[in-house]
């Protein structure tokens, strides 16, 4: 039995409020469960210096945590002066997985940011984080569509993302804190809206995984992206 | 005629959300207007090394704004590798503020800091940041009391802020971000529930003030402190 | 009684001595009795990216103390990798107050750098500061125009700095380091040789304190600099 | 056909020469082709602040790449004050991998810091690095024995890695830069001499990539990984 | 002829102020021409953390500038975050400098740090920077012999620093900086009262130099630092 | 008698191993006995920007250790945030060795970078250094000359570098770390192939040395440079 009484394959109870903020191109609340995340889009005419000329755009995402979003205080990153590794590695994370929804070429030489501000840690972090830049990112172009930054949507697919794996000796979907914490096997999947991988990253956190594990992981995974793209979707058709 | 059409004596509409978020002692949403900062009271049952052993406590503060919680996105603090001069100036100001309104000595050998995170700005992101800091200090020491941490409260009065101005040759009274960016002259005010004053920072942005402008302002911030003290009693009470 | 003996209302023998070192366009060592800041105003033809084709120019101020101009000595900020956060306020504070002093578009695309550093501290370092930055930039200022780098003088005003408190249950001009260590409440007043203000900026060190004793002060404030900008205007008369 | 001629099921020819530097407990260059990696371990009778006291060791692992191991040259991490976004994630993936080779408990209160430092890179070199580094924290281990740092080795298992593909449509293993710069799919696998998996990491560099494609390249690593451990098996008895 | 038409031998005049400012143990204004440096000894009772237990204490130095003691403004060390290669290069002469002139165990465990500010420069800071530490360094002992803080002096030997180079074809002692930029070759010579050798650093800025070039600069410094160290004799008799 | 048995003017076996990598213009593993470092020279179409429109090149170089190339771990720079006082003083000597070997005004707009990456270190890293790096710069000249970049060549004379001290008492050239930690002084001398002086860095760590010490280290110097300078040009030929 989960910790939160689901069944295996159900993921939490997700929200996404979209023109959560006021600035922002795209300004999203996503919430798994408890975990919640401020994604905010940012639309830029310019590209970073390594691509000028080059006719093609670019689309990057940042991650932070507010310091009191876990049970206790982490460490202010602005204060120590450096982001740590594991921001780092979930930032790059989201970008790859945010490009891999646009066509580059199509976008022109501008840049869309995506920040991805965690208020509430509850476990799966960078797949809700995945999940609303979605969101904020198709706002961020239809912005720049209904003002002539462009001509044609560049978008190619919904992108989004889940972490399966494996608690209690069984495969699980959208691991809340506790289970995240105990589990001995942590998988984060990011998939398109037609079942295609775009990024698998597994994790034996006690004992190694088998090919079957993963396979079931993989299934439950593919299901719940399913799920979490239809949210997705009836987000934006509001 | 102020942009907003308040009258120059006139707060913003103002909210206190308590219990905003789920794991920190005190946990507050402050909105003055547009102006949203999440504010987390974090209790720790140490000091920073130089207190160690003088038998007092420690209050203080840390600030930060998202990366798009203003018209254009600013670079993260944390990928920079530091905190601006502007974010120490004003996290120095609300952790001053906040000591002002405990006993150190009652708090015994225990620390609290508060971290205000602004989410959305339009002006006056210090003064509501104090103001909701306050709340969220309050409960984190209640939460010590209901958890035997403390036996008795070390609070000694409430405090708030308020940011007063001269704009288009007249004071007024918390000002949005059309009336920061054109004021005259801009100061803050933080003052306890007796009306006595605790910090003032005044700056003129254009023209000097003079000693009748300054007396105009002083006045307008008694009156605006006074009702968002109200508000923090009311929040409190519920 | 006042430690060092002084009335109420009395500032510490101020002197300002010009072309203190030989290469900086304005060089001034200030003494307010035992602090001592060596305050040296550097002239560019260039102003920074984000003011670059706007045509106005741009003053600005760095401050610094050598490790041991304190009774301690103190880590050195270049060795410890960042200036801390008191550094930062201060700078801000003197750059500020510096500008209001100058008509930045009469200035062109030109820059002033004001160095601040400290060689001994005795309480008051930001308001000396202030006061001997206000001098070097007249020279620069005056260098300018010599060597036709300026048609006519961008000068508007003197400008010049105190600090005020209450000491012992009263109000004091021009706080020494005993005084200042243990005052219940601190205030730097930035004014005008017309008598306005440019900056207050007043801290409740212990109590808060009340608007009569924010009025005690700003008079005597006054006077003070009234004085002080006598002692300005004699040194640059010779 | 691949642009080395290889079978895709062929990894490059493999070489690790222990005891290549002379200080350290564990000393190994591995060779994938023409992929070059240094990794030294080093044995401390000490843990991490975090640890001290809870009965157990660590492990851990830094990553470099000289300055122009690549073909043009990247900027000294050393010199640009931080270690970059990839540095990070391939160095906190090398550590997890070593980490699950070992029982910590059974470490002691002892640390071993393997260095992963790339001297020549030609693609794969994280897969290269945890193959190499396996070695050399046996070789530490082995030490640690020897001079009683351990009375029973807390070696669970061996663990090595290989790097995955889909390239110009078919699934291959073992990438070189030739490839790796034009896959499709590129999948970094960590497994045990058993054939469970301790890591997976695919992104799709340009295609999503689909379930059928994930099955043919998890084939391939087991079976790559098989002969890798082969390898450092055959390394270890000379 | 050398622009300050001294004769090849010849110093500048060198002056050696004590107690120059108030707070530290030792502090010297040294002036060599117009390269004028503050150096101030501070005393702890205390050594770094490597050093604790051992027996001996410590002696250290760092150096800075200020950024307009230059001909043209440098960036402040403190604002760019780190100390430039030059200096530490230079604040680690001057420490070992100063280590060989104290018996360290004769110190106990103790610490002194020297801080070397150059408010004017006119070449040769580093050596001037070394000879007037020294006379700090033994103020901040004589302090320490008169407040119990030492039994026995562990002075060894008065050490002091001159520059010595090869300008226009010839040898020439203590160079200014019109000499010392156009310089062919440029040595740095630290030695002991005794005429024997702590420290050179010969640098061959244009054409490299000859054995018998060398043997005149050395001569030359002989001479240099035999006057240089009556200076500081005289300086300490007052 | 030496650690080693070595005669006192016997340098170590010296082995320089040309295109020792891939990817850089110039690659060289440099063996003095155990201390092995790796130099790249890298060329570069472009000018550091405060050389821009000057109508010169440049040579610079950089200097790092692995973290276990020494006896026991040291921290590695990149992850400290900073490359140290050693690190940089090193470099420094290095890059200015280069540049005595080069006519930077025949080398045109254009930039050559060393790195030199100690993988082993067993005293006399820096005379390593420079010695391999030379090697690897005339490679890299080599390859601008075939390559169309380089009409002649800009190469000016060989320079080599050995180190030479007081060991028991007795001038001793070539120290390897058993001599150089218990050295009574410790000098480095680069030298060009005629034989005259680029740079002497002599430093008594424990006595002052005398002049006729001097002069003895200065005759080993010139021979083992000699010797050495034979080595590198045997290399050239092959």
């Amino acid at each position: 039995m989960r910790p939160s009484e689901r069944a295996n394959n159900q993921v939490r109870p997700i929200t996404i409020t979209r023109q959560f903020t006021a600035h922002a191109e795209g300004s999203v609340l996503v919430e798994f469960g408890n975990t919640k995340v401020i994604c905010t889009a940012s639309v830029e005419e310019n590209v970073p210096r390594w691509l000028k000329g080059k006719g093609q755009g670019w689309v990057t995402a940042e991650y932070g945590m507010l310091p009191r979003a876990t049970h206790s205080r982490n460490r202010r990153e602005a204060a120590s002066g450096k982001q740590g590794g594991r921001t780092m590695e979930i930032q790059r994370l989201i970008a790859r997985s945010l490009r891999a929804a646009v066509d580059l070429k199509a976008l022109g030489e501008q840049m869309i940011t995506v920040d991805c501000d965690v208020i509430q840690a509850d476990g799966g972090t960078r797949t809700a984080s995945i999940t609303g830049a979605m969101v904020a990112l198709v706002d961020a172009i239809n912005y720049m569509l209904a003002n002539g930054m462009l001509k044609a949507s560049p978008l190619k697919q919904m992108v989004a993302a889940v972490s399966v794996g494996i608690y209690n000796g069984e495969a699980v979907c959208d691991l809340d804190y506790a289970e995240d914490s105990a589990a001995e096997t942590d998988m984060n999947v990011v998939m398109t809206e037609a079942g295609k991988m775009i990024e698998i990253q597994g994790t034996a956190e006690g004992e190694a995984f088998s090919h079957e594990e993963l396979l079931s992981m993989l299934a439950l995974a593919k299901d719940g992206i399913a799920d979490i793209i239809s949210v997705q979707k009836r987000a934006l058709e509001n």
